[in-house]
């Protein structure tokens, strides 16, 4: 392996200063400035939390580590999971910096695993948002080192009181990213993933899959943030089940992209499971069964938003967007 | 990428119940034996930490993932880190299921990084404590997602209330943790390793490398057994610095061994280090220079545990173990 040579290994040189955008001044009301406005947030919070540290004798932060994290952790488009998270908390009128940092430490946990997708061994992925995966523009090591660092980052910045002042709330936050992220929750969905239908394409094994691998991350969001803004049980389970409703039209509608979607507008190819015999509802129940499924599921996050009335337009719009999403 | 097929997939067989060994009873006096000892504690709660669970619709264990992450952390020999933990939690009569979970946690941290170190991007390596590396054993996606999964899981184990009921503890432990084992720690300190002395062979560089790589998960060691055990602001400073020189004596140890060792006690080839062009401290300052230092550290780690007196024999000897281990 052959790395370029130089001092860029633990420099003291500075990313500039990053200006946090004012979270609680000036939210947009539509839908999708808000949605522009909030992911610009949480890129300003990566961008101040992946910096280079004072050089100190002890530790440092490998410089090439450090860009190849900045690599796969910057340069976002929608940032859908911190958005759920802090759409939910601004419900009940949490904004500040600790609901960005949740934010922030999900967005690393889902960057991280696109890193790991990516490689050869997995993926195989040349192009990810249009630029080199991080095993292309480093190297393989560094894109393993980069995601496992980054799924570490994620934990370091839960657990840290910047982020809340309640340590009860931290560790269960922790508890239930690991969660979500690991063995019964995301890891788990990619082997599953990576088993394929070799083992099963029955309607049950689809969703459990689908809950896991795509499914526990955005049920995350929406519970961490109900659980951050001091939502009451019922909030808590109601916003959960928010969640799922969300993983759910997600997946439906990625799965649909594949079959009905214009390849150009989404950038990539469709027809792409049908190639790989991935097994998807859309496949086993048909298109029509998928579009009125999806439509019942907007239905269901409108309801269980109800009792928040005017409040929850944005969530509710949320749940419209990820169901009749075109790219 | 071929697997198995079959419905090995979400299986419901479970492994047998583990046996707890009565970790507060009947604790051998000897060094040896307590390490024999509390290694088999440790094995005994990572099998059963790393269970199957009931079958529900909702998430599974994936099988294949599971027994990867088995191969990786079970049948390991001394567990050192767990034991550093273990010990000085004991120092302060602490020694509870609790104790014994941190120390699980520590390991998948240490064995998620041997799974990853080993992949042939890394140090390509086939072979691990007499085994196939899991890359070998399995395949490199699930040697990836099996490494993803027990850093992952080291996190799920830490925050859970069956660690501690004080969530403020289980919080600064999850933050020591993802400190000691990302960026700035050990992951960060992988990647100065692969970056190699093409950067620096500096002596400065060289202490921060191996107080990243290797230092950082030994200290987390004797810091969180102090603090899981309610040592005093004194006795955590005091046993964090216990850990720092366990983990430089640690290092010093394995470069001399690489430079005098017996291959045939050690298992592995010498002289690797020299080969493979890496800086050591050993190489920059002479065998005699190490083995005075080694001396000096253990010297040291006597003084510092001179107020706990006899109680502290166990982690004397532990100092003296490792700063004069021979294989």
């Amino acid at each position: 392996m052959s790395f370029p040579s130089g001092n860029s290994n633990c420099n003291t040189s500075r990313f500039p200063d990053p200006v946090f955008h004012p979270v609680t001044l000036e939210l947009p009301d539509t839908f999708t400035e808000r949605l522009t406005a909030t992911a610009a947030c949480v890129e300003t919070m990566l961008d101040s939390l992946l910096d280079e540290l004072p050089l100190s004798g002890e530790v440092c932060r490998p410089g090439r580590l450090l860009a190849a994290m900045r690599h796969a952790a910057l340069g976002g488009s929608k940032r859908l999971r911190p958005f759920l998270l802090i759409e939910v908390a601004r419900l009940f009128d949490r904004d500040d910096e600790g609901v960005l940092r949740a934010g922030a430490a999900l967005e690393c946990v889902h960057c991280y695993s696109l890193v790991h997708d990516d490689l050869p061994a997995m993926d195989d992925d040349d192009i990810r948002r249009g630029r080199p995966t991080v095993h292309r523009a480093f190297d393989e090591a560094t894109a393993v080192l980069a995601g496992d660092a980054l799924l570490t980052f994620a934990f370091d910045i839960l657990a840290d009181p910047a982020t809340d002042e309640d340590a009860e709330l931290r560790a269960g936050l922790t508890l239930d990213l690991a969660r979500a992220s690991g063995l019964g929750g995301m890891a788990g969905g990619q082997m599953l993933d990576l088993l394929g239908s070799a083992v099963s394409s029955e309607e049950e094994d689809i969703r459990r899959l689908q809950s896991m691998k795509t499914g526990a991350l955005i049920r995350f969001a929406t519970r961490a943030g109900a659980r951050m803004s001091g939502g009451n049980d019922g909030d808590i389970t109601r916003l959960t089940r928010f969640g799922e409703i969300a993983g759910l039209a997600f997946q439906l509608a990625d799965d649909l992209l594949d079959v009905v979607g214009d390849a150009e507008a989404l950038g990539k190819a469709t027809g792409k499971d049908a190639v790989l015999g991935k097994a998807t509802l859309v496949e086993l129940n048909g298109v029509e069964w998928t579009q009125k499924t999806l439509s019942d599921l907007v239905e269901e996050a409108d309801a269980l938003l109800d009792s928040y009335g005017e409040r929850a337009a944005i969530l509710r719009q949320t749940a419209r967007f990820i169901a009749e999403r075109h790219s």
